[in-house]
């Protein structure tokens, strides 16, 4: 049998891992210097839990895990007569695989709430997994990096999360914009224009502004059954580019004025703060039909910086006005965003932006002819380890041209090479890989080196 | 609905998450000096590549995922009209959750033999799942953590590995017994004592010498239909504390003699190595009925330094003379050790080992009277969290005991109070809440403090 693994499913090799896990490392450290703390959370969940939560697309995209022991036993007879797949699955499987990070974090928040403090300032970077089908840069098995605060409405948070996401991308050293909206100023857009139950609409339409143009909006609203008034105070307000022109255009509408106000707040805070990245407030922005009931964010790659780049969103968030209410918990506003770590990874890998000397790597091999050297190699080894050199010997005092081999596969800066000699001397052959250069060098020289 | 989590599997809130982190950085970070990689493995496996591997028990006590939508259509029409699930499950489903980290570790050794370079020097720290019955510090769903070198017989990676116990638990700050084995001595003993083929029924009995004393052995080996002589030959063995004696009395044994040897090397390549652990060779050692052909291994907590500590072994593993053969591909010996990162922390946690300060908890946290102060306290926390401290700022400026009881609840040390006074001076309130002293400092100073 050829052995494979499930499509959509990923192998990490050595590399790989040290990538992810620097990408990972650096939104980890920002997040708890921002005060943020880890969960974790079991990757099977009640299918209780999950299911009625991701609409019927995700109840279908659901990874199931089959009850253990005598499953058909317990099993609905009548979905099994009828050959009803989806009928029967309450019947044999109790749990399933987690679809996102949201749902277990309001599940969390629930059970825990009694133990935490709120407001309540939680990371979380763990797979997810979703039965979609596999496509180039879409996996059945993928990370999700999360960062939240709930119970509280502080906009200073909504601040907080743009320094994070501009900190975090200036540490990956990639360039981004920052887009800023909020859901306020689009339902204000739709109260003022008189279409306010055509909010859906209008959101879906306007939101692909940057991909079909004006052209394209106008179409696509005309063909949603909005009328021509609607659509041109529509148009008027979208070409508004400043807060208190906005501020205007919306003064008819209560709520649509909140969202100017939210939004000059989140300003407020940040003003007299260096960003490195662009934070560009994008009327147009409207974060697909989720629940996000004030700010919303999304991050793209700078196209200025970086014009090669073709990637989507690598984050993106928002804030929402109940969390918890589906497991019976009022009143757990939030706010959170997320970091699209496959992307970034895909991204920093393009722009050759992956340190060069990985901090996980082989540093130095040690080489031996016979029994005997390779005895005092193995000692040498130790004083290397002990002073925190990543340090290795090839197993085994085989011919040198297969252990110079190995130093190569494994790429490792350098090699040290004992023979009789050095061990008379007590002074090493220090093999710079890089430039073949070799060097006499006692020990202590060898680890002033590093 | 009240929510909850599947029984066997658990939440772990902030401080377990930061602990369990602990004792995985150190673990890491010793695998890495000593030229081990990480690697990582999908969750889910194909059926195919987990079943047959782990008995029948592990059959059944593996996590079985559906098939997404209309598994029934493929499903095995006889196994359902007669009801047995065993038989259906393969064709309604054909994944199944990792069970050990040692299959997907062979597999991936065969899928990616053409881009490793051999000895592959292996780390993985990844969750499996059983469905065991749940109980206390039994779980479904639990972390393993392994370190494996595959393609070598060298015995230098067995003296390695014993170094690596003795660094990881030394940094842990737990007193160990290493007990050290080889597979072959017991083979020699059952040769030697005429009843090879009963070497399975010798080496169970055994094992449980430190449990039933010699009497209890005794009375296992008899009713395992060991005769009389056989055991008298063994008692005589088991009783023999160096090696120069016990090459003496396996003389017989070409077997045994290897074996001997074999743990005479692994002790010279350790000779002037100064362990903080105590390393024993126990000729009792057996390490179940698992594959292990050579050097085996076992952990414990050191009952004489920790008297009061009861637990079974924090760690275990040997040396296997093919790990990859069931996939197709052969002669791939390795050796490989284990640590019980769920028992370490049971431990750590009894003995009060965890480091009092958390490297990922708050150190700072301010609060406010107005909406002025809590502008210029949010422009503050710019510059501590700059500076690479864990900072925060309670959201509002309600009630100062209300903020006070949110510093308590997340344990900081530190409070920067500010109000009109501070503004105006730029000299901020700062107070050690361990003793409740308060201080005026300026900015730089406080940065000074850390």
């Amino acid at each position: 049998m050829k052995p494979s693994i499930p499509k959509g499913t990923r192998d990490f090799l050595p590399q790989q891992v040290n990538r992810r896990n620097y990408i990972f490392d650096i939104i980890r450290r920002v997040f708890i210097k921002y005060g943020y703390q880890a969960i974790e959370t079991p990757v099977m969940e009640n299918l209780s839990t999950l299911t009625g939560k991701y609409g019927e697309e995700g109840d279908r995209l659901l990874f199931k895990v089959l009850n253990n022991g005598d499953f058909l036993n317990k099993a609905d007879e009548a979905a099994l007569r009828e050959r009803d797949s989806t009928k029967l699955i309450p019947s044999i499987s109790k749990r399933g695989l987690r679809y996102d990070l949201t749902v277990p974090f309001a599940r969390f928040v629930v059970m825990y709430q009694n133990d935490l403090a709120f407001p309540f300032k939680r990371y979380q970077i763990q797979p997810v997994w979703r039965a979609d089908r596999p496509q180039k840069g879409r996996y059945q098995e993928f990370y999700q990096c999360d960062v939240d605060v709930v119970g509280s409405e502080s906009l200073s948070y909504e601040a907080e999360l743009v320094q994070i996401y501009d900190e975090v991308f200036a540490q990956l050293g990639i360039k981004t914009v920052i887009r800023i909206n909020n859901r306020k100023i689009l339902a204000g857009i739709a109260e003022v224009a008189g279409i306010p139950e055509q909010l859906v609409d209008m959101t879906v339409a306007i939101d692909k502004l940057d991909k079909i143009g004006i052209e394209g909006v106008r179409k696509e609203l005309t063909e949603r059954g909005i009328g021509a008034p609607a659509i041109a105070t529509i148009e008027k307000i979208l070409a508004i580019q400043t807060l208190p022109e906005l501020e205007q255009a919306l003064a008819a509408s209560p709520t649509g004025l909140l969202g100017v106000t939210e939004i000059a707040a989140v300003m407020n805070y940040l003003e007299g703060y260096q960003l490195t990245n662009t934070l560009h407030f994008d009327i147009t922005l409207a974060r697909g039909l989720s629940y996000y009931t004030g700010c919303i964010f999304e991050v793209n790659v700078d196209t200025t910086a970086h014009p090669d780049v073709k990637m989507g969103s690598i984050g993106g968030g928002g804030r929402y006005a109940d969390l918890t209410s589906v497991f019976g918990m009022r009143d757990m506003p939030g706010v959170g965003v997320s970091f699209g770590a496959e992307r970034i990874y895909d991204v920093l890998e393009e722009l050759q932006l992956f340190p060069a000397q990985d901090a996980a790597a082989l540093q130095v091999l040690f080489i031996a002819f016979d029994a005997a050297s390779h005895r005092y190699a193995f000692r040498c080894l130790n004083q290397l380890r002990a002073a925190g050199i990543n340090a290795d010997l090839y197993p085994d005092p085989v011919k040198l041209k297969k252990q110079m081999k190995y130093a190569d596969d494994r790429q490792v800066p350098y090699v040290i090479i004992i023979g009789d000699q050095e061990m008379n001397t007590g002074q090493l052959s220090f093999k710079t890989m890089a430039n073949g250069e070799q060097e006499q060098l006692t020990m202590a020289e060898i680890i002033a080196r590093f």
